[in-house]
């Protein structure tokens, strides 16, 4: 309930609607980005161009999708994590190279992003935003090949860290994604009226608005492109030994209903519910979510403990864009605002609380509050993830580590701080068991301080 | 899912943040109404007034809040049920009468109100807007007594029909129930630093998100005011011996943390849900709600049945106020925007969906393919209420006769037509056992065509 | 310079386009009303309602205009005297009476408009706004008459001071003006493929505008309609002895474009500048207005002096709604903003400055300033209208009594006080030799103190 | 009446309201460019920047200009001559170079900008608009000199054609003007509390506004630059033998009160009506002058051949952004609206009506038919400037050749077309004259053909 998401990318090729297409493809991945959004289509080999900040609702027209005529598209939701909030900064960012012009989506972070900036800033490059994403358009500038995919191909190489990139040229839909797998990328394939059109988005989540077929993942170090000769795919680097899949996408970012890393993040949290009761049983009356990000994890705790699940808190779902804060008379307002706890549910009863994570630890306190005057007789808090302590430099927006109060306080004292009588966190082990990891590597740095890359300063 | 809600009305006496303390009240309750929203304050003796087309949180600024001192206020959440969508409907509505200013804010629909604005037009009453509320603007205007209790008390004899009011005059806040007691209206209290204020609503989920405590009903046939002088409550003409509580509060339209005619909603849907299971049991391995509206239910009918409860259709809350659709091409459009089925709990597996009603048919028709598209072995579908056959006259707004499919369709044909392979309505009888009704009427004519009042033409 | 405009009327009948024409008079006469707008349409016995703050430009879309169908309409352009700034002030104000729809668009001021006011609310009728037009449709509401002309005849026979209004009602379009003829009031017509359209207006170049041509004014006392079968006028109160035509439409406010009280606006005011060059003769080496008001003045001025004219100030036309104003360093800053002077023109030379009035004499001032900081030698100020001393109560908007400076200081003050060498103003006797009065008698109350009626506390 | 206006330049240095006085310097030169304007203000040796579509009043917020703080600041008008309408083309336009921060404001046109433009991109140059103003930084951006100036200098030597540009960076204020001189801009200063604060702007207006001292021009082929250190002006190209005054400044764009190439535009103006009453006198009646750009030049032609100057025509100076048209019937609409003939000034006489050039031919057309509608008995179209026949390449937005009325019919014709008795058009040589030319070289290409440069493709 407490991380900022970051981006979400999406590409659509040979489809009569693409731009439409990829308006709800944005739409579907909202929630990975809600600050600005934008698309570029691809007509007669031009690029058309619509963005603005705000929600994908928000901020295109009919008029605008109208406008963005062409059978390829792609699109961007963002959360800045690098640049400013600036409209020179909304993705796509678009420039026209000798090669003809070209669009870039992003999502991830160029760890040595600050060191290529200077760079390029010596050799007399002009920067119009503060994103990364403008050095991959600099750094394709510069190289000597003619044609777009080596010259994309020798830009690559200078990137280290996080990126799931979509680009748009003249005569190619691209993706590409980092050696280590960081962020999600996935290819979908969609049949009308006898033509096949491909997909590439962020999330599953996706492809099912719009009636497309997930079918697999760009991997990682590989460059994945559609023309009119057809589908290819090359490593344009040799892909790490053990990729570092982001978990936290598991934990709180996706949406439950999508296929992230090839397993259902819907059941990786249930399974987290599960194992977390496991790991911290506790006797009680009834177990109820925070929603509604902790709904999964309290159907597994309840279905494996056997503890009546129950919506003891109620979301309300009118929360506007702005809301006016009343004098500081009103306790525990800014969750109140959202959540409401049901005396029905909770009057004289023993309740485990499912949370996904806890970050600065003050909505958790809030909600303990709450379901405490609704009634509860003891609380107990359980995590469906470790304790959190450490910041991300892939692109996740955390607090810094001084605000994160497990890397300040003992779990004793956290459990003292919530005012809870119990609490327990899922082990590390046991979030990896439960989203069947396997062989298949995880970052879980901001959980462990295990950095798969070097840390920039 | 399918009928529009109503309205919310809202007071408050003595509190020196009583216009935000509406606003508050107001967002509580945004559910109850969409379309427009204001707030009047009491000042000096004077009417201040804010009000505008759209959501609470976007008609009001700081500046409009802060305009609006006065230690008593009332507000009103409005989606049209008589009346067109006009600024000059937008509620509270206030006029200068000889007793001074009046605002009234009121939720219902008077049964006779066509015939009375005839008359008082013949008399040379000049209407501005076309809402019900104005009439008893104008029949206050009309009577003899200067007090205005007395004046209120002549007006309210001519009204029949479905009314919860909240008046706010230059000396007293003041709350009216009709005599059947059709929609709901509560008091509650609050005590800041030793200042006792007090609040009316239209539900209880009101007082929650600022902290003040649910006390008791207005009565059916009562008036009730506050003034400098205390609290004050009267009969103003005898109340109908049995009770005609909307039910369909229960079924839909409050939230289901508020407490309605003294009963939890959520209880009261969880019993639906266990009576639905012991009325029309299936065999299957999951049980899913139609999210968000079903999930008590469906909590009810699994628990009562023992088949497990899974999030198997997700909704997606990034749903913004203007929606561009694109071409008839995606099936069910309409729907999957909202709703997304989730493969990993429902492939292969004999699913129950839970929905609170069926109006047209037509969305669960859709909800259906959905869920067999994600690859549902079987579909039962039950119904948390029984067949709606009939229009309400009291401040609901549903379709018209020909529109509903139950008064068109037997239980079979709709079966048919939703696509489902079994299907079950609650019966009235075990609606009247959800709720606990006991000795208290409760109005159902719009499952069973019984209308407490005469009907208009 | 200085004097808020009053108000615009139109109205046009049997025109396809009627409400577009509306339209179009409302632009040609937005100097009398810059506050809001609106316009009502008649069709099928119907009316249709468009309005909004703002100005004429703004309020109305394309959409609007095509939404007002039907071939009768009538518009306002409002500059609130009496009446606050709201919306529900805007005219044409609209009601349903026991004799059908009635649309009233009102230019003047009822001098007994408080006492009727009170009389009504002791009767019952409530009010939506503060206008003094929302009396008349009161007072027609509560007439027997089922007729709707002796019904308004009744009516207006409550009415005292000045108002020339338009009104629009189901079979009817109808004009009529005040005893006293204080406000102009004129009839066109215009015939396009064999069809003829009447029209009335506040002034003639509305009809210059949409290609109508002036055919005579309303009457004082009289009522004049147009219905289906044909045209009609009566009078329906005694007209005054002597009529009491706003002198100021001339000096100030009116289009000098536009024919007023039968007299050519531009005319008058050259007049007007010719007899002051009698009256105040000076020996100086050009003329120059202070535009635009001040132009034709200063060219009656020239031509019968001999005295060269010049545009020795040049106004800025790209002055926006909002300026934001720099720290007080700058002298003089709100008419420069607007005005500069021209050095090529004024350097060493006497001047002669041409204004159409004084009110608070602090704009002369900074002209005059401007004027010698570009080098002029010698500043000769004169007024083309006697010295302001009293507010109107007929529908100008003219400051309190204490605010104009000719009321509480001597000439030789005022010229002291704005800093000219010598000072002129416009004789009463002279300014009604430039009109023509002749035999017809004007309003000069705010010059001479002679009102007219009896005066309102 | 007919071309649209090119840009606006201004800036200033050491005042504490900078940006203030920027905001005031565009204001005043509003005429100069309607679509977009921008500020960029220098802090603590950063930019601070504020830019918007629309004009100079509804850009800025009082916030914006609370925001650009510090004492130095550069702003910009823009009316797209090369480029397109994007916000990515707003001026000044902001870069960070390896020297630092620079922005630029530019009034002109690069004759050679396609060539450089390709060339930079060969070099992988990436832009981000389609103004010429950008190839400045770029080739900025790529000079080896250290030192801003020398940096700049050595940029300019690559331009060709028309330039007058502002350019802050960290520590500098700069003006430069192409070798020709083709566009104003000129010096200005203004001591307040006995610090002096320096000012460049396109036209001397902008100093009259905000009490400043025009003190001379930038000259062709000057840099001046101002700093801690002081003022300073260098050559850095030799300058053309002649300048190439661009004369239509003198004829159209400026305004009266502006003093360009050190002569008064009012007075000018003036010369050419007198002369072209010298070259073209006719009997007539009265002189008058299509508002508000023929004002001067009427007067000139009055005063020379001792015919009446009156306002014949009035124009209405309400006309906002959107307008919405009337069905075809009104004949000459697009010009009545902002027009109004007057019947008391022309009815049967003959008329002179001088206007400042003839550009396409059907706006005069539609005034000689308005002015002949108010009864005038003969017209005679006499036109302050010589026939337009060919378009700018230096800045100004002339129609295409082929709309250019006079490079497809002889004056004959023209007469003909535009239906006047008699028309007369300045000759290029009286032209010369009324700008007191003497030994100075004016670039009158668009009514001659002789272009003082080479002509791009």
């Amino acid at each position: 309930m407490a991380f900022k998401d970051e981006c979400a990318v999406f590409g659509m090729w040979n489809d009569p609607e693409a731009a439409r297409m990829t308006y709800l493809g944005l739409y579907a991945q909202q929630h990975r980005g809600q600050e600005s959004t934008g698309i570029v289509s691809l007509n007669n080999k031009k690029h058309l161009n619509r963005k603005g900040m705000g929600l994908v609702g928000d901020v295109f027209s009919e008029e605008d999708l109208d406008g963005l005529v062409g059978s390829a598209a792609i699109g961007h939701n963002r959360y800045s994590t690098t640049g400013e909030s600036l409209l020179s900064n909304v993705q796509p960012l678009t420039a026209t190279l000798s090669c003809g012009p070209v669009a870039i989506a992003h999502n991830g972070n160029i760890v040595n992003g600050a060191t290529i900036r200077e760079e390029l800033i010596k050799e007399g490059a002009i920067f119009q935003g503060t994103s990364d994403t403008e050095l991959v358009l600099h750094l394709m500038a510069r190289r000597p090949e003619k044609n777009v995919i080596e010259c994309l191909k020798g830009a690559l190489q200078r990137l280290e860290g996080a990126f799931s990139m979509v680009i748009l040229t003249s005569k190619k839909l691209i993706a590409v994604r980092d050696t280590y797998g960081f962020r999600p990328l996935v290819i979908g394939e969609r049949t009308r009226e006898g033509s096949k059109a491909l997909l590439v988005a962020s999330e599953t989540c996706a492809f099912d608005l719009i009636g497309a077929q997930y079918r697999d993942e760009v991997k990682p170090g590989e460059i994945w492109w559609v023309d009119e000769e057809g589908e290819h795919r090359e490593e344009f680097k040799a892909p790490k030994e053990k990729t570092a899949h982001c978990i936290f996408e598991h934990v709180y970012f996706a949406r439950p209903d999508s296929i992230v890393f090839d397993e259902s993040v819907y059941e990786s949290r249930k399974r987290m519910g599960a194992v977390l009761s496991e790991e911290h049983p506790v006797e009680a009356d009834v177990v109820i979510p925070v929603p509604d990000s902790g709904v999964p994890a309290a159907l597994g705790y309840s279905a494996r403990s056997g503890i009546p699940f129950e919506m003891g808190i109620i979301r309300n779902h009118y929360i506007g864009r702005t809301f006016i804060q009343p004098s500081p008379s009103i306790r525990s307002f800014g969750v109140k605002i959202k959540l409401n706890a049901q005396s029905s549910v909770l009057k004289g009863k023993r309740v485990i609380i499912i949370d996904d994570s806890i970050v600065r630890g003050t909505t958790s306190q809030k909600i303990i509050r709450l379901v405490r005057n609704a009634g509860a007789k003891e609380v107990h808090f359980r995590v469906a993830s470790p304790p959190t302590t450490g910041p991300c430099f892939y692109g996740v927006d955390t607090p810094k580590r001084q605000q994160l109060i497990a890397s300040e306080k003992s779990e004793k004292e956290i459990c003292e701080f919530i005012g809870a009588d119990t609490l327990g966190y899922l082990s590390p082990d046991g979030m990896h068991k439960a989203v069947n990891a396997g062989e298949r590597g995880f970052c879980a740095a901001c959980f462990t301080g295990d950095y798969p890359t070097e840390i920039p300063d």
